[in-house]
This record gives structure tokens, C-alpha cells and sequence, in this order.
């Protein structure tokens, strides 16, 4: 029905934006973490994130297989809540920093075209600092960028956080 | 009277900005600089801000003790100006990084309510780059985004500055 | 006839919107490039920005001697597209970090006063992350933001860029 892009830095307020529109619509509500548990500091991020969602959404658990996820989840008549593609995209760099990313890229919009349900995104800026050494970080920010740009063009819905303020960049 | 949160990146043009905001209301200037000079570039810095100001503005020093000060001063009928909220986080968090960030927000915030000064703040958006490896630095992210949000819904008029631009993110 | 600052970070879409505003114009269209491929990564994004490009502009390389190039360049009845100004400052600081750069800046903005062309720069913001260590640093990121701000109040327009979207900062 509609793709809705919130894109923001950290702490900007992104997810709860995101989960208070998830609740607006009278739908139930996918919601999707792409966050892993690798050490105590994210445990404790996730835990922060889930205490405050209501308890009847329902949890999909996806750091990598995204694409496929929402191909079946995005043709219901619900909300899908993904939150965030930025943590995704770093799973997919640690994954396989040498595959094809447009093709990564252009798997996961074909999911999300002419789709039945309320899409909604989080996503990270993150090219607007100094970027830092290493290959790997530059390659991240344009990876980061190039994903952002696609998925802002695909949405009918583009929101900017800026301390937990929403600046809308494209609405149709 | 009234908040007004001025954010922005570094050299975004804020500090200026907030001066001369400062200046179009026909009341007396209170100017707390939380900056403290533990180097001589911060030195320099400090003072490249300080020749600016108009020399009849009275200068309060205020590297931690913010809350007790706005107790204070933003009771009295005149214009506060805090130049920036994101070094007294700073200095916060050099003197204790183990102490309730979530207390010390609240306090501040409370001493800004229904006061009869026209308060601006300054502070730094900081989470739209890459976050730089460190506990203490992801910590630091964190809080200022919190404090900026606990700000922003607070103030009554909310300015974010691009390359000396001011963008209006909230008024009412 | 008209300057435009186009700003944003890495990866937003800011050479895109401005190679697709030159094209707007009916003129001949000289594109002055301030990236040198100093190595293969570099090279590979030199080439990637070349392919999309128009054969019939006219490529001017300039590292350094961009004042010098627009003094003469911005005369005549054409487009003049910068990309990007960052690179430009970053290249003139490591050719001589100790030079005067208020003095470079006004040398730069008073050649594209009352000039004829259509000029058109691009510009990355660089202060809205955390600022790394090193003085280097710092001083790229101060001297990049007065650069910013002086380019913006020259502009007659001024656009941010965000996940490839356009945002109006200044227009006059």
C-alpha cells in the first residue's frame, strides 16, 4: 500500500517516529530487527528497543535474509516495521564485503513494489561527519548512501529525524 | 518567556546565529560559555567566540553547574544564551561517566520551565556521521541525542543550522 | 547570472542533482574537477562520476588554481559545475596548511561575483558527526564550514541533499 523511508542519525528519535506510526494504522504490525546480539552493550540496546514495543506485534528476527523476508511478509495486509536497514547492511558487509551490493540492493525493492502491506523503514545517515580511514568504512558509506538513495526514490514517504523532530522530504 | 534550541554540526554557523537572536530582544544578555580552556587551541577558540560579543553582555563560566545556574538565571527578566549544551555534556561526562544522565537531563530541563528569560541553547548534532569506535564516545552519542530530544520537545521554537542557514524544525 | 551551492554528505546524491540541474540549462556546460587519483580507489571514483557525464563538457582538472580558472571561466555565457569544493580545500591543505584561508576564500568568491556564467557547486558537510582526533582534522573541518558559509551567503540558491532528495535551503 505505502512505502514509508525514516532516515535520521543516532538518537534522532528514527524508531520511536516509526513505531508511533506503525500504531496509527488499525493493522497488525510486523515488525522486523536486524539487530544481533554479538556483545552485552547491543544486548542492551535490543532489550531497550523491545521494552518499549507493545507486546502483540509480532517479532521477525532477521539480520541477513531480508530480501526473502519481506518477498512473504510485505504481500499481507499489515504493518512491517523494519528497524534499520543501516544495521543490515553492516551484517551483509561483515557477511560478504565482496558481493554484488546493487544486486543486493535491487532484490530487496522488487520486494517491496506493488506490495499489500504498510512498509515502513529506518535507516541511517551517515555520510554527513568526516568519514573515517579504512576501506572497509568508506565502502560502508557508500554502500550505506547508495541504499538510502534507491530506497528514498521507491518511497511514496521520506522522513528526516533531527533531534526527534520529523522534517518530511518527499511525500506523494 | 520562551526556548529556543539552536542545533547544528560543527562551524554551521549556531554560535552566530544565537548572538544575533539574542540581540534583537530589547533586554539584557546573559552569556554562559560552558567551554573551558584546557588547551590553547580551546583557548583560542574561546576567544575567537568571546571578541564577537557585544562587551556589555554579562559572561558566566559554567562548565558543569548548568542546572543550578538556569535555577537562577532564567528567572529574571533578560535574555540567557548557553553556547553549547554539547561541552557541558562533555564536561559531564569527563567528570562522570557513571553518573544518572537520565537525572541531570530532568533537572535541567525542570529549572527551564516557565521561566520568565528568554533562554537560547546551542548544541551540537553529532549522530550523522560514522560512530567512532569507543564505549565512551557511543556513550556520548547517546546522550547528547537524548538530551537534544528532551530539548527540542521542550523548546518552543527549534533552528537547525546548514552552512550558516537557519532551518526551522519547529515553532509554536 | 546565478550561483548555487549544492550541499550534503558523501553519497547523497549532490553530483547527480547538480550534473541534472547543469544539463537544465541551454549551454555549453565546462566541468571543473578537483579530484586527483592519487590511487586506485581514487581513480575508480573519478571514473565513475566521468561515465556519467556528457561527452560534449568541457573537463577542466583543478586541484589547486580554481580562483585563477574562474576568473576566466565564470565570464563567459556557460554553465560552471565545481565538484567539489571539499576536495578543492582538502588538496589546499595539504599543499600548505599554514596558508591564509580567509584570504584563498575571498580570493574564490570574489571571482564568482556578478559574473556571467551559471555556476554551480558542489560542497560536502562534513560537522554534523563526531569530530575525530588529530588537529588536521579539525582544522579541515572548521576551515570546510567557514567555506560553507561563505559560499551559502554569496548563493542565490542553496540545496541540501538527503538520500538523493533536494531540499531547499536559500532562494532568492
Amino acid at each position: 500500500m505505502s512505502l514509508t523511508l525514516v532516515i535520521g542519525g543516532a538518537r534522532s528519535g528514527k524508531s520511536k517516529y516509526a513505531e508511533e506510526l506503525a500504531s496509527t494504522h488499525n493493522l497488525p504490525v510486523s515488525y522486523v530487527a536486524t539487530a544481533t546480539a554479538f556483545d552485552d552493550e547491543m544486548a542492551a540496546r535490543i532489550e531497550h528497543h523491545r521494552a518499549r514495543r507493545p507486546e502483540q506485534w509480532l517479532l521477525h528476527e532477521c539480520p541477513l535474509e531480508l530480501s526473502e523476508l519481506l518477498k512473504t511478509e510485505a504481500k499481507k495486509q499489515q504493518v512491517v516495521l523494519v528497524d534499520c536497514l543501516t544495521l543490515w547492511l553492516n551484517n551483509q558487509l561483515h557477511n560478504n564485503a565482496q558481493q554484488n551490493f546493487s544486486l543486493l540492493f535491487s532484490e530487496l525493492i522488487n520486494n517491496l513494489q506493488g506490495t499489500a502491506a504498510e512498509v515502513i523503514l529506518v535507516t541511517n545517515e551517515v555520510g554527513l561527519g568526516i568519514i573515517p580511514l579504512g576501506e572497509v568504512t568508506r565502502q560502508f558509506v557508500d554502500e550505506a548512501g547508495r541504499l538510502n538513495q534507491q530506497l528514498a526514490q521507491q518511497a511514496n514517504q521520506v522522513i528526516f529525524m533531527v533531534a526527534g523532530l520529523a522534517m518530511p522530504l518527499k511525500s506523494r
